[in-house]
């Protein structure tokens, strides 16, 4: 039997996630090949990566700049541009590693149309988990998280029975504003979230991992990939970033798995699945150099976002939907310095306290919801 | 099919780890059953067990307490009777809990038997690893550890393949020296060490911890038992205790066992293989009661009995042996506080020094030289 090589569709392969996983398809050229690339905007990084990588197709979301790029393979542009990469014929594996809501269809699509799916994109599961896994286990494809925690699970349960566990904690570096007080955080600018402590990520996440969102994301994703209840999902907060997440199991022995706080590791153990593949590019964990790790509780008075997160996952439905719309539209005006830190809790809040939950939603009523939360959350604050 | 309980022989019943291997086995009355028991000299405590476990045979190998027993089962002595525990007809697996050399004989005969053998004496994989792998092999029986360090190496190996493996590095407390000076080194006595500050253990073991001799033993113990270069096996100081060992694969991934520094769980872990209990005696390992974990590399000036280890277990054939030997009676000399600290290592070393390794040594050598090591350092101690 003669395997090749897997082929590959990289959504958002101007990112972190996409460069990172452009440089691990460059380590195993007998492994991968691209089939298809997809960016936002910056289509001089993309350019060099069709020379690079000479995939059939690309797409642009930014319709202008899908204009402006001139090559000799074809270019999509938009969401259905994204969606032709995702659906595209010759490639067997998706990685989506889109920002935002919009990675949401990108996902759907490309399980219906039989693509493995290595996921980055966060709102995937945050916002239709339910109507993925159905497509998922319809379609018999698979999906295998990046996420670095999500990995750290899935590696923690190599060998193991779901039903062997007690429960899964997710651990999390508490964010740029960890140790900021209350009083603090009245303050606090997008500028100074941008330096975050551990993980070199884009503006969006960085916010989200401020506020413990991205936490709140994590636990919705982990409840979905692994099929835990809540309340087998704990959040610890492990400044250091060295233990990725931990799993106990029902004899109270605990599975970690630790490495240095970088992406690769993840990318490459999702695309190599289950294979260990020696890359020098990865970074070796030096116990005596980290010295020291230390654990606390997330304090949820200061970060509420992430008991949000948990209440709309328990809740189910569309609630997580409109947490997902209206957090992005907040990050996205705390990003541009229009409202403030601890607002984008409150406007979070609000969508949901006022939002009806649709129980069972189709993928068509979750996409509803979510452009309908995102124009509300607009229109309260452009109105304020 | 009906798989009917595990029957017991348990050598060592009435010492730390066989009082604990009962505790699970009062816990899971359907899973297990105790065919042999087999104490040193502990007759009032072994005398509850019999009542309790109701074992076809037992053994005492002080033969004037086995003459004191009174029980209607027989009772047999010395080496004799633990290697009758040991073969016993109705028991499938060996629980081997001795403490010194003394273990290596009951193992290897348990295997002969066809037992299938949950390891806690060291002293067997460090005197006579080959003998017994080969033996393993050739029986095609089944050998799992106790120890709690290789009990996490176990679980982190779960699902994966050793040639997939780095390294593995275990976790060492530091023993109760763990912070004095050369100097304060040169006047501790055994009682100082008996408060150990992690582990509830025997003696013997408590000073192997303090010499850094038993994570010597690990060492060599590691490399028999996940047929590992020595290379790749790497010892830390980490003095909580909570990490118990960890496994860096290929791709630099890195899987921890953690829990609390307790032998329930491991001692479990074998018995079960592979499946995990729900038992409500285990302790759960709490991260934010942590608070904090350390790591630095182990002080080689202060504990040369670590590196001597590893020159013994690198060198092979009938050294690790000598050193074993050799250790055994200066930590007896030093409990009786007869040899000061120091001079365990330094005897050691002279043993080693001057003997002639034999290459692939027969079961019958090993033993020889255990014996005249023993007599060699027990005269050099009491004509000095």
């Amino acid at each position: 039997m003669y395997i090749g090589p897997k082929q590959l569709s990289i959504l958002g392969s101007t990112g972190s996630i996409g460069t990172q996983t452009l440089d691990i398809v460059r380590k195993f050229p007998e492994e991968f090949k691209v089939a298809g690339l997809s960016c936002n905007s910056n289509i001089g990084l993309l350019k060099k990566q069709i020379e690079e990588f000479k995939p059939k197709i690309v797409a642009v979301f930014d319709e202008e700049k899908a204009d402006e790029l001139k090559v000799d393979i074809p270019v999509y542009k938009g969401m259905d541009g994204l969606l032709k990469v995702a659906v595209l014929g010759e490639a067997n594996t998706v990685v989506n590693s889109l920002v935002g809501s919009i990675g949401v269809l990108p996902t759907v699509k490309a399980i219906e149309n039989l693509k493995n799916v290595a996921l980055a994109n966060k709102e995937t599961l945050v916002t239709a988990g339910s109507v993925v896994m159905d497509k998922l286990k319809f379609h018999k494809t698979t999906l295998l998280p990046i996420d670095s925690e999500h990995s750290a699970i899935l590696q923690c349960l190599q060998g193991s029975k779901i039903e062997d566990v007690n429960k899964i904690t997710i651990t999390c570096s508490g964010g740029a504003f960890r140790d900021k007080t209350k009083e603090d955080l009245l303050m606090v600018k997008a500028a100074d979230a941008l330096q975050h402590p551990t993980w070199n990520m884009g503006a969006k996440i960085t916010i989200d991992c401020a506020t413990l969102m991205n936490k709140g994301f994590e636990v919705i994703e982990a409840h979905w990939l692994y099929g835990l209840d809540y309340s087998k999902i704990d959040v610890i907060v492990h400044p250091q970033s060295t233990i990725h997440s931990l799993v106990e199991f029902k004899d109270n022995s605990v599975i970690a798995q630790l490495g240095m706080p970088d992406m690769k590791i993840p990318i490459q153990y999702a695309l190599a699945y289950r294979k260990r593949w020696a890359n020098s590019e990865l970074p070796k964990l030096k116990l005596n150099d980290v010295g020291k790790m230390t654990f606390k509780e997330p304090d949820l008075e200061r970060f509420p976002c992430l008991a949000m997160a948990y209440d709309s996952g328990i809740k189910g439905g569309t609630l997580p939907a409109v947490m997902n719309a209206a957090n992005e539209v907040a990050v996205k005006y705390f990003l541009e310095d229009k409202i403030k830190f601890l607002e984008i809790p409150r406007l979070i809040m609000e969508m949901m306290d006022s939002h009806r939950i649709i129980k069972n939603p189709s993928l068509d009523e979750i996409m509803d919801v979510d452009k309908k939360v995102k124009e509300d959350t607009k229109r309260m604050i452009e109105e304020k």
